[in-house]
């Protein structure tokens, strides 16, 4: 069974591009032509699962990786939820890696079910092998416990977890700068060091020298992301906040090895809903797949020099 | 619209117990008379549907609040989710309490999803509005603005929440007794801090002076109850840990308020699995519905004298 960080370090090579798309779509900013019949919540999640084929269909060509974020399927309940599933098949029939955004977290007995549910081969005849993402995100807040049963599930069957390590939203920067230990280590260091507890196995390291337990760093500032990046060697980090959430390339860079290796970056909103944007809408008129298309386009070029090592960044 | 902490008050005076079921079924633990046919998902979520139906009937004549957790339906993918909502509007039907145990906690463009799908009332002409819980549990690792969307969507339709603050597991102790601010802050009193601070609010409080903004605090040891417990005068805290976790009702006590009021206790594998117990499978035989409603009167009748004041406990 491969390893998920050779598989991810293979695909975003062939793409040449750590760029990692995020499906996280909301009903209000759905195109025109969709928003048709939403008074009901299955035609919301038709809505919604219609939108998301074509986003993928859209930027497949250009990156290599997809991210869904489970929350917003979720709402539309069992329809909602069908719906998740559906893209992540039709993700990997376009050839995409798919990470399942579903930020878990729950005592060991509960995070068991859970790594049953998303991430190991699916135990009955009626699921499609096909729908299982390549690695999930986690919250790792109830410790080692509630994160050893996805780990234990993810290198059996070569998939990979992204544990939130330092989040990208302002409002979690309270608790994620918690200072312990006598003000010498801040709280997502704490948490960086259970990741690399739980990562540094040797069954868990690929060829590629990186682990399958990866982690989110969002580039929240030069110490932190410095600090971390030297903490967790082994760990490729999915890296958010680029794009709608403020961050460019040059803020992302630390986040890379000094190879230009063990890092992805996700963009969200600024890809998905391209065809808000006047430049792209006045370019493609109301062809928003084309918009969609362009912004992954541009997004994939704009992080591709990351992947350079840092001896050949001017 | 009436205060959850109000509703959750009378519903458990109504009772004379603080007693809540958890209801987290897993398949290979059902009576032998559900156990067939489950090689197909679809198969699998019906006889976790039948059984949960089976246990809130056998338990709804003994407590007045249940406590369903999700990641024992979303294991079954869509089948499950309907489940789990089908579950929560029979739960209402009996005249139950219900607390959705979904541990969500995301960045505060999620949580606002999240709250509209988990808790909110529904936008939908589909939705059965009796299939929403009255209360959920959050992770609120990702700070205030993960959590505030669901505090202002459950003041808006009379409904709760219940915070993680100090987990069951001991495997969370690592980080909940990470010591910050020179030692003299465990994490759980900063995140306790965190849930006082989003609970105390005017509008948030009912009659009964408490809020509608609870925590769920553990029975760890008594200093961090008593801790606990003096931090957050007005907050519901929701106990874990009864049960096949280990505690007693003894353990309990440091949970609740001086007069007896301000938490309710969950127990969950040691109720709805009883038919396993041999003292209970001799006196009931293969009549699995009797021993888990005979659990539930005895769990019921054990935490009960939790509600009276101090000065009444011998």
């Amino acid at each position: 069974m491969e390893n998920f960080a050779d598989r991810l370090t293979a695909a975003i090579r062939v793409r040449a591009t750590p760029a990692v798309v995020g499906l996280d779509p909301v009903l209000e900013r759905l195109p025109a032509e969709l928003h048709h019949k939403t008074n009901t919540i299955a035609a919301a999640a038709a809505a919604i699962d219609e939108f998301g084929r074509a986003v993928l269909e859209a930027v497949a060509p250009a990156v290599a990786i997809v991210k869904i974020n489970s929350a917003f399927f979720e709402v539309f309940r069992e329809a909602g939820v069908a719906a998740y599933y559906r893209l992540i098949a039709h993700a990997h029939r376009l050839g995409l890696l798919v990470i399942g955004d579903v930020k878990r977290g729950d005592i060991g007995s509960t995070a068991r079910l859970y790594a049953a549910g998303h991430l190991a081969q699916p135990a009955f005849s009626d699921v499609d092998p096909t729908s299982i993402p390549d690695a999930v995100t986690l919250a790792g807040y109830l410790g080692e416990n509630a994160i050893r049963p996805f780990v234990e599930a993810a290198q059996a069957v070569g998939r990979g977890v992204f544990i939130l390590v330092r989040p990208s939203d302002p409002g979690a920067d309270e608790i994620h700068e918690f200072a312990g230990f006598g003000g010498s280590v801040r709280f997502y260091e704490f948490m960086g060091r259970l990741v690399e507890r739980l990562g540094k196995s040797a069954a868990l390291i690929g060829d590629s020298g990186l682990s399958c337990v990866g982690a989110v760093v969002a580039p929240k500032d030069a110490t932190s992301t410095i600090i971390l990046r030297k903490q967790l060697p082994r760990t490729i980090f999915l890296v958010p906040g680029y794009g709608a959430q403020g961050a460019g390339a040059a803020e992302c860079r630390a986040c890379f090895r000094a190879d230009g290796s063990g890092a992805i970056v996700n963009a969200s909103r600024s890809v998905i809903y391209a065809y808000e944007r006047p430049p792209l809408a006045a370019k493609f008129g109301a062809d928003w797949r084309a918009c969609i298309a362009e912004a992954a386009r541009d997004f994939a070029a704009d992080v591709a020099p990351l992947m350079n090592p840092v001896s050949l960044i001017p």
